[in-house]
């Protein structure tokens, strides 16, 4: 069972659709927005650090189920992300998005990243030590 | 069995994002734009009319696959849907995107919608008439 | 000599584009969401209460000139506004975007909005009491 | 006296606001589409050619005027782009972005655009075969 970490994302007026709300797309930029900085701030592997290393992460699928609208109003979301599992060169994780005002789910899903080699472009199994720095 | 229908789409700069590939949330818009498209030109109701009828379709949920990475090389793709089934508020579509050149997918899933009352903002379900012109 | 205020933005991995910096149009994003913040933080009249009372506003022009890149790895940006002159129906802003480590400049311009009644989408005068309340 | 070119773009449901309108940094990208199909389609030296000689551009400042908003409806704007001057490692760009329905002018601006080495990040002078080629 892997760690939840949060990231708050502040909610921009150019995220808004003609339907007044958050649009649907920028809920993946929030999520990929979170990702990189709980790397950062909860892993402590930097997605830089995965490109000095010849790295990268790819989205290879992404499942998401819409409940609750977000409007501008909210002013903050709350992104929270747990890892499911590892598997090759592959990983996935589980996320939920928050109304920051009253925890409501706003949305959930789970998304698999691919690593892939930077030289290659191809999958490549992801390194023991960063699956044990993850495991956590 | 539901026919497909298909929008090309023009890649813009814009789209693309610093893996220099097409950004995984712009695939949504693809599809996005692709409905909207298809509404007018193939089931003959566009978004505007359900909007007159006070109708409005929101995504309620969505997966998808990324299989190939899709360039600004590539100029446009081609976005095929398909109606799955209609359930009461809402629609299932089965969609997949492809790379123009080639017919290769580039990503492919499906999409749930559910119709609201734009003066509710309740799920609403879809009127017979709609359905009918939808069945096609 | 009108105050000058700030608000310090999160730069999202969306909106970097192939070139490796933040993508030229995602400036006036931030300048927009920067407006929205100060709007309410400073003016103390937040864009809600223009379209309570009716009004909204539009970008009518806008200069920019972009001095420096702005990466991913700057992490924030400070964006500062500082009105110019009102005249009827219109507001000039000055603006400076800056990376938020060394304070150095990465964009500056200005920006004119109208203010239009939502009811005919005509400019309208800024009503005296707003033209007060901003004149700080 | 350079010669003006143009691009059709389809508007796309993504590009609309909360005020139903095409977002004002949308008009940015548009320009930035049209650019790079004119420079392939008219001016036969496309930004990959470009890129392979080591040089890319960006832009260095940008003025522009909202006119007319754009909405969904209006389906394609076309966008109408001359050179205005060369001048070391810039070059000066007139455009126009027009309602294709009824030709109406919605926004026109300038936009300077400089030539950099992708080896230096700086800017250089456009060498002289390039100039001749975009001298039409």
């Amino acid at each position: 069972m892997y760690s939840t970490f949060e990231t708050e994302i502040t909610i921009r007026p150019d995220d808004i659709d003609m339907n007044n709300h958050v649009h649907n797309s920028k809920y993946l930029d929030y999520l990929l927005m979170a990702r990189y900085d709980q790397m950062k701030k909860d892993y402590k592997i930097a997605m830089e650090v995965f490109v000095e290393r010849g790295y990268s992460w790819v989205v290879s699928d992404l499942s998401i189920k819409y409940k609750r609208p977000i409007l501008l109003q909210d002013k903050t979301v709350k992104v929270r992300t747990q890892i499911e599992e590892f598997h090759g060169a592959s990983v996935l994780v589980n996320f939920w998005i928050l109304n920051s005002d009253n925890d409501k789910i706003a949305a959930q899903g789970q998304a698999g990243y691919t690593m892939i080699s930077t030289q290659t472009g191809r999958p490549t199994r992801v390194p023991k030590d960063i699956v044990e720095q993850y495991r956590i």
